[in-house]
């Protein structure tokens, strides 16, 4: 049994080789990176009749950085650094949604129209569903939020016990919603991912606590994306329920207007109160007005879903109790796009640091130039870079030397990677020194290898 | 700008702690998990009326042990655990990608059904499509794969450098089709997870070699996850082209019938041969017929997409070529089941280990009973088995002590943890030892903490 059991180790031990070997790194070459910006005009005839819709910065920015093209109103390709930052985004939403003790589900983006029915929903949301009917006739309509899911699912079970309370279950998926007139790109598109937490509690004050923990949660995951926001009143529309709150970034192409109060720190949405109301209603302050991006929305739903699917919690004394419910989303993709869009510059994509697409872009000297003789170093350099656990993939390396290091670095920005490294003159000095630029800050610094190498240790990934 | 920089920074580290606190922790509660499986029956009125088809062993005990629901015909929801081996499988899939130079995007669901009927698969496809009407009246279908999406994107581009070749391009998204009769769970879903890529070369040698680099790439996944598999000659069916594979477990419950040469290393769907053939075309060896599940299928497309939407390649010359394509399937979801199938038990959930939604289940003593005075020294263990850095989300603790050991373990089993370790009585001892049991042999270990780290630090994961 003990040849077994080593002989079975050495198995393992193989195999975890395989997915931690190092010197299996392969380099990420930017010349074979599918992001066919170069070749491609925004105002192509092609591109013209697939979206013919009002723009954004973000969208034209990613539209040239050749990082997502448009499949047809409201629905875009995401092309592979677009596909990179949206894992990181989940990661940081993941991370988050856990510390607070959510749990990842999934759920069918087919939901079944009796659902939709029995809540009254079907006829509220009306037009913006996207519905079909399948081959026996069956009616569903593509999910844009799953209330009426997550609450069949749990009240099917016949019960949660406290012990296992407060149960928070969320998801992140693709969600669909049939826009009148989809725009800006990523931030207003019909087909989208969202992030949809449901929440079950016994009764209204830990509702409440809970529905209090996850909007927490929610401004951490902002502050850790370096975003500012700001946590308004809001209306539950269709969703319905007795509160909600909406989480927006400030900026002028938002489509919400907000009224924030100067003295104390009610702020809400405009929609949420009297259209004659000019001053604060808790403190009769000034309410001075701005515009955001909704990047989050969260209800408390009390007992409007559960009473319909019979979903109960059991208490200590073994009594079923209908449970109260809140629900939170956060539109990811329109995240994604709404911090470029805050963020960027009129010529540069400038992203989330920590979501950033790679941290690091290596710009090896022009073949041909007088800077050559560096080339091999700045390779070295990258491979070395590349041993940094925590870096191992996220630096890219601009091979296209046919390319002046301007054009390149040029490029660089508007793709917006946090850290360009520019292997010029100074490499082929002793030693040879690199050029790190900042993109956020346009901070320069000539580092030696040491120091870029200690320097790139400290930068946070996800 | 020093001070500025040593700042910027500090904050970086502090950000960066942030993720990588090991600290911060959280235990894995079982009695916290949503694993709904004891209160519900498989055969209860309510599971019925929703999923009324043919059952198969994996979906008998995903359901038994809580890890999916039906919610409508051929459409699950996943829960926790599930999601947890959901990921690490596609984590598993991306790896193999990216070795043979895969790139990751994302393409939408809603295809416009205008490029359908470019492609003559609208009506091809027929009843199989699930397809929708928006409010302008635009059809679209759900798309069950997505031949005519990336090609008309490398088309619209106007070319591809022969410098970036070969493109290979994939997906890892929802899939759906009409299936007329959903059945065996996850196997035969009307919505699936699926691995698509789709690949574009400038001649057909360089195609055929780019074929049988992603033909490699499968098995090794099915290798890497030790799941027995066939590759198959197979039909080109309603996608077309010139050649095709399919990759299939063996089981009982498959349902393709495959003829395996004995002789050389012939093998084919049935549907491939002529009615009467008896023996292997290529060798006249005897075949022998048996059933598979089809987890994986490639094609060799040659021109018949990227002619129909003027994907070409740029040669040296700077001449346009039609592309050679293939594209290549992997049923993800479809793959889970498949190996739960193959290798469960009638009793016991079997995971491949890798992809196992936790790899350790840690089991402590009952409340009340002799052994408890060990509950600290098993805490303990955990938190020690926690800080093996690999292994920090990898271990979930029963701690449901009001159950016997003896209940534990065995639901333990069912949900197919590859190892679990009780804490029973010679954990009393001095030093005390703990019992690891392998869930896939059977065998049973008495190890001290020192040996339980040990034995752990070389459980591969991903």
């Amino acid at each position: 049994m003990r040849t077994l059991l080593r002989s079975s180790l050495r198995h393992l031990a193989a195999r975890r080789a395989h997915y931690s070997d190092a010197s299996k790194v392969k380099r990420h070459l930017l010349s074979r990176i599918y992001q066919p910006g170069n070749r491609w005009m925004e105002n192509s005839p092609e591109i013209q009749a697939k979206s013919n819709e009002p723009s954004s910065k973000s969208q034209r920015l990613l539209y040239k950085a050749g990082l997502i093209r448009p499949a047809s109103p409201g629905c875009f390709h995401y092309l592979p650094h677009t596909v990179r930052s949206m894992e990181k985004l989940i990661l940081v939403i993941d991370r988050a949604m856990q510390e607070v003790g959510g749990q990842k589900i999934d759920m069918p983006t087919l939901c079944s129209a009796a659902l939709w029915r029995q809540s009254g929903r079907w006829d509220l949301v009306g037009t913006e569903l996207l519905c079909l009917t399948d081959r026996h006739n069956r009616e569903y309509c593509l999910g844009p939020t799953h209330e009426e899911a997550v609450t069949d699912l749990v009240g099917t079970e016949g019960g949660i016990s406290y012990k296992q309370l407060p149960l928070l279950l969320y998801q992140i998926t693709r969600k669909f919603r049939d826009e009148k007139r989809p725009c800006f790109g990523l931030l207003r598109g019909r087909e989208f991912y969202m992030k949809d937490m449901y929440t079950f509690d016994i009764n209204e004050e830990a509702a409440y606590q809970t529905y209090n923990n996850v909007c927490d949660a929610y401004s951490n995951i902002f502050s850790t994306l370096d975003l500012k926001h700001v946590k308004v009143q809001a209306d539950t529309g269709n969703i319905g329920g007795k509160m909600s709150h909406e989480f927006h970034l400030p900026a002028s192409i938002g489509e919400d207007r907000l009224l924030v109060c100067g003295t104390c720190d009610f702020a809400a949405n405009v929609e949420t109160l009297h259209p004659d109301e000019e001053n604060c209603p808790s403190c009769r302050g000034q309410l001075t007005e701005s515009k955001g991006i909704e990047i989050g929305h969260t209800f408390y739903l009390g007992t409007k879903y559960s009473h319909i699917f019979n979903a109960v919690c059991i208490d200590a004394e073994n009594k079923p109790v209908v449970a109260e419910m809140g629900c939170y989303g956060i539109g990811v993709s329109r995240l994604l796009a709404a911090s470029l869009e805050v963020l960027s510059t009129e010529e540069d994509l400038h992203w989330p640091n920590l979501i950033a697409p790679y941290q690091i872009c290596l710009i090896p000297p022009k073949k041909g130039s007088k800077e050559m003789a560096a080339s091999f170093v700045a390779e070295e350099l990258y491979d070395d870079i590349c041993t940094i656990p925590c870096m191992r993939n996220e630096a890219v390396l601009d091979d296209r030397v046919h390319l002046t290091i301007g054009k390149r670095v040029m490029e660089a920005h508007l793709l917006g990677y946090p850290y360009v490294i520019v292997i010029g003159k100074k490499a082929l000095e002793s030693p040879p020194m690199f050029e790190v630029q900042n993109h956020r800050t346009g901070e320069v610094q000539f580092l030696s290898k040491e120091g870029v190498l200690s320097f790139i240790q400290d930068v946070p990934v996800i």
